[in-house]
């Protein structure tokens, strides 16, 4: 049998499954998360410092420790299942290249579970600055294109019927409205540091200091990172659930619009184009064929998310005692599954919408194909039909009042 | 075969399955909905009528015809098929009832998605305030709980295991502060009227009147039905998502204090006791017997919300067009059973929350079975264990902390 | 406001906001239910009577008063919640109706769990042949759709656009192969009967007889209602699950015609038209419209399914103990409006197919719009383009295989 | 900041946040999908050569050369884009190493769906292997538990409190059929090859054989790989969702048992332990203590596994067309990652399993927490209570029949 690369262990993901995402989520992969694990043990040291309980120069010193070494994702995460998790056997390598008298105070007095949940919203912190960079470029092609085509009609379908017509601009800024408010609610959900101790009384950090100075450093905590703070929400994951909706509806507007862009590009509706790229499209079987690939791309991220979504809430309602036995677990996977399927679906609408065409002459041509049929509702109303494209109502005025509305 | 009552055609629903929320769902029944998709109908005719549209004395006249009709609800789910939802056989009604000058005038210009979309948001608006007052009602008295208990030490389980010590109250005020948050995200949804016409365009009422008055309505047809205004969202649903994803925080949120409740209600754990009620919590087979049905019940509804909130994202991914083929109709029953499940949780929890008891003495006896193990953390700290509700670390300060933040 | 019918409770569902299942759900409402739980309390009677375990002639005395008797269904749900389930009031009153040397030997032995979860499973049995009719009805028309179109020619779609040409002759035989398979799959699914007493070791039908006499009686009871025996699976749910699958097969497969019913009906496509009946297919803002209602509606259940079947798993998943805390309880409405949808589902479906029209000249029309594009891969092949129709492989004997394994 | 392994690209994952599966997926991986993609390739020229189409020699030569080939996964995955799928970048590679007159009959008249079906189900018979060996380990484990706990007698619980007596052996053989259930239903899911050519017509076969020929070929691509046959499936999704179904009924029956075995370690109630592991089970806050992290992790694989499989069927129902516009590319992950689930489960338990141990002390003293409450049921049957242990039913009977069906 012909062989795969023999450094490349059989277990490993680069990708070959999700086209959709691939070479779009560097920022959340399993390297990135090892790195934030271990900037999120670093910062708590430095909390720690900053607060007289540990020592003067111990984040410094493990710092340049850990700076210089190298970590082997794939050995930490083989021996994630003793523990159940990644953060004790990086612990372990941590430490290890440290001075005992450093390594005696990182992670002291906090847990797996705040350094894990601390890193994961550091890491989607990072991811959100890349989802919202791309549904801005969106927006922004969204809102051209709106303008740009307030004045080429087209029909509108209801239930995959011709209704009456409207405009490819009101169409766009409709589209334009969704990523929007998409993108508004995900930079507004809030990604909160974790601090609580062993069973969230911070007990630990009581007895190193006392429970007037333990109380404030959660919030130290959080600023050192530039995460929100909060009390401690081990068991209470509405942090999680909430930036998972917010993804999920990330991927919802956008699925919805690469859903109506591969509709709209079907052989015989031919209204829209996705942006020709060299290779782009192709097929294995039909060489000159051209498919639209990135909205196919985009709607199977939408097709992913909600599942993904309903398993997050699935374990937040399973969140018992002050750490739950599973529900916990199967959280991490998944949130980091939407926060890549959002960095995939986003970054392929950016491209998709930079290059979008429309094919106004087929897209009139197809709002004649019901005659008067279309302008039913006007008949009914004035007795009078005319020209389709005069009967858009208030739809400049509306692709007014939503680009008003825009967020930057 | 015994016969059940004739009056009751086979295929009604009045709760048999669903013991969560029988009895605590009136709100959002098939006959409440009816009623908001007049009370929509009506307040669309106020609106016709006040911007000069539709003739004056329009409404009054179809607000007295439609009080003294009597909508039969299963005649026109019977004929909801046929046009693929409610509106189209309960205007036949409506009208029917009507002088032919002001029939005439009741939906012109609308669609039947602008009044489904809109009563289906009334009626959530109803169902919000009433799980709004029950999450109220369980908040205050989790505080009440956690001030009473400040001084009750408990033992905190992770994974299943003791780890260190707590107290019963910061358990009950972390249970509160995750059902105000609950309640908070809740009461801060938006729930938009819909109005666009038969495709968003606002086309009709432009031919009606002119685009400025037209685009003048929505904002004053929300406000006739003290809904949230807002530009079109036939095929943007995130106003559905969102107050899905809502109503699933507070069936989370609900479900893992009802989880904790059960588990603490164990024969063999004891520490905490449900409210007893004549006739709660029986068996057919061990007349003796003495289940936790509030929590079981509560938690049943926290197993069902995740699944239908995936639903409502497949759907709003799915909403092409000007209004989608089967997603849009997906969406009814489903959110409306979000709902349901919201009324049932909080009401039960509610009741649960009222009544529940504390043993502090199993609760201590319990802390005792690991002897100084409960306290390795402190041993490896400081040297020294003594007696473990000393070790609760900064709880009182948390629970302070906590209960200041009160919402009301 | 106007009142709907006073003697209906506002919390009844009556199918309003479910087009799709509303008049085809009968077999499995509240009252068939309710019968159902009343047919398994006598079938246990009987085998206890036939065992020699309750006295001669009780099975008959019980019948006699329970078939007189009006169980009011609304009454019995609203009590279901101090137990939890509805078996417990309904015991009540179906004791209260009988002579007590009767009424002490119903129900004895066994638990609301057996008897729900055989009443759920006998319900299942009837939706199901309700389900198979449909499904075999929709099967018979595609398989004669599939053998009248073998020389109808069409474009195929990949991806959305043109690939190779097809005949409608194979795509019809495509979705029969998906009927077909989906029916055979769900005609096999075991139902299981339930009978393990209040904790699976059958004690209470031990101590009434003796072990090789309890260990025959759930074979027996099995039979007496036409169902599977099994040993108790009181915490083993597979046989929800597997119905729920069976069921989520059937939206699947008539999810996908309906997807594709309504795309071909496009205004631009036009190759597929729903039958025509009087009404269907209307519009409250668009009288002349003709919508594909049955397709939408028939696709409103297959995005319904998915989510349902989850929970199913959800709670399977959670089946702890002898009776679990919950999970078992949210199972009872997520299975029965699975099967609701499976019913809605192949009702519609059959209709559908009953009368669906083929456009064989659009679809020649729109095979011809891509030119030899269409036939790309032939000139890779053999270097000639040709007829389209002449390109559409081994379709015919694909036919012949497919149609050959029709299961009846 | 610390670095990772540099040649460790920041998107690969690991398994750094799925301690439950690391270390025993590396049959589905990314490595061994790419292997069995060029499986697949090569089995179909095989096919070719066979049926005289390819030249002798063509495969021999193939095979030569793809065998001392390496395929860079990352490399092809980051290709994946253009075309929405890796088996045409796959292709570019593989064609490349190969003599102009060979490479032209690799995948001649086939399509990447054929082929990447192919390899999935190809992929899923290796991991079924896997994981039915895991779970006939588990179930001799368990049956093995059954028998020498006959005699051990135990509450059994229902909605978490004490109802009547059970013995452990009885547990274990209900946790025992549970398992051999879900291993037979796996065992039974037929995984069809995929051959249909471009458009499922063969018509490419046809044009390079005849159609005789043409169908009889899917069958011999078949058996080649020793996979089912099948007709074309490339829009009829039940062979993907019902192998997902039959994995999910692993997770389930797996998860129940974790469940069960978590909560019966809890301190308080200790009738189960885990096997004890060096290392395992280990907390970073508290060294002493011991979790039931096999149970946690198997519970984590319980709680991700429905939403995943939620995915496959919302798939299943949009594949529309002759190939799906992105459902057929949200599948692939999914069901990767069910695969993924089904094996670290099915490891995880074989290992618990292998070393659980019971403590017949504590499960008789908790037996006697209710005293005669236990025993309610067996008084009001027969007017006296006596030895729990006596009142353990039929569960020996029980045990013989339910270990009498032993699969093997």
């Amino acid at each position: 049998m012909p062989s795969a690369d023999p450094s490349d262990p059989a277990a490993f993901d680069v990708g070959l499954l999700s086209p959709a995402t691939v070479g779009r989520d560097g920022v959340v992969g399993d390297s990135a998360v090892l790195r934030a694990i271990v900037e999120v043990e670093l910062a708590y040291l430095r909390v720690l410092e900053d607060a007289g309980i540990a020592p003067a120069g111990s984040t410094s010193a493990a710092r340049t420790a850990a700076g210089s070494a190298v970590f082997d994702a794939a050995d930490i995460a083989g021996r994630s299942d003793l523990g159940g998790n990644p953060v004790i056997p990086l612990l372990s390598r941590l430490r290890a290249g440290l001075p005992a008298d450093v390594a005696v105070w990182v992670h002291r007095g906090t847990t797996s579970q705040d350094v894990l949940d601390t890193a994961l919203m550091l890491t989607a912190h990072r991811a959100r600055a890349a989802v919202i960079a791309s549904l801005d470029a969106t927006a922004d092609s969204l809102a051209g294109l709106a303008d740009r085509h307030r004045g080429t009609p087209a029909a509108a379908r209801t239930l995959t019927q011709h209704s009456t017509p409207t405009t490819w601009g009101l169409r766009f800024a409709t589209w334009f409205a969704a990523v929007q408010d998409a993108r508004d609610v995900l930079a507004a959900v809030r990604l909160p540091a974790q601090l609580g101790g062993a069973s969230g009384t911070l007990a630990a950090l009581v007895e190193l200091s006392d429970p007037a100075t333990a109380v404030r450093l959660p919030a130290l905590f959080a600023a050192e990172l530039d995460l929100d703070g909060s009390h401690s929400w081990h068991t209470s994951r509405a942090p999680v659930t909430r930036l998972g909706g917010a993804l999920t509806e990330v991927t919802d507007a956008l699925g919805t619009i690469a859903a109506d862009v591969a509709t709209m590009s079907r052989t015989e509706i031919g209204e829209l184009a996705e942006p020709e790229v060299p290779g782009r499209g192709g097929s294995s079987a039909m060489p000159q064929k051209r498919n639209p690939v990135l909205s196919v791309l985009i709607r199977s991220t939408a097709l992913r998310a909600p599942g993904l979504l309903s398993t997050l809430h699935a374990c937040a309602a399973s969140a018992v005692d002050e750490r739950p036995d599973g529900a916990w677990h199967a959280e991490w996977p998944t949130l980091r599954e939407l926060l890549r399927l959002a960095l995939g679906a986003s970054g392929l609408a950016a491209e998709l919408t930079a290059g979008l065409t429309v094919d106004a002459d087929k897209a009139r041509a197809n709002l004649a194909i019901t005659g008067d049929g279309i302008l039913a509702e006007r008949v009914a109303l004035s007795g009078t039909a005319g020209d389709p494209a005069g009967y858009t109502g208030a739809s400049n005025e509306l692709i007014d009042a939503i680009l008003s509305r825009r967020s930057r």
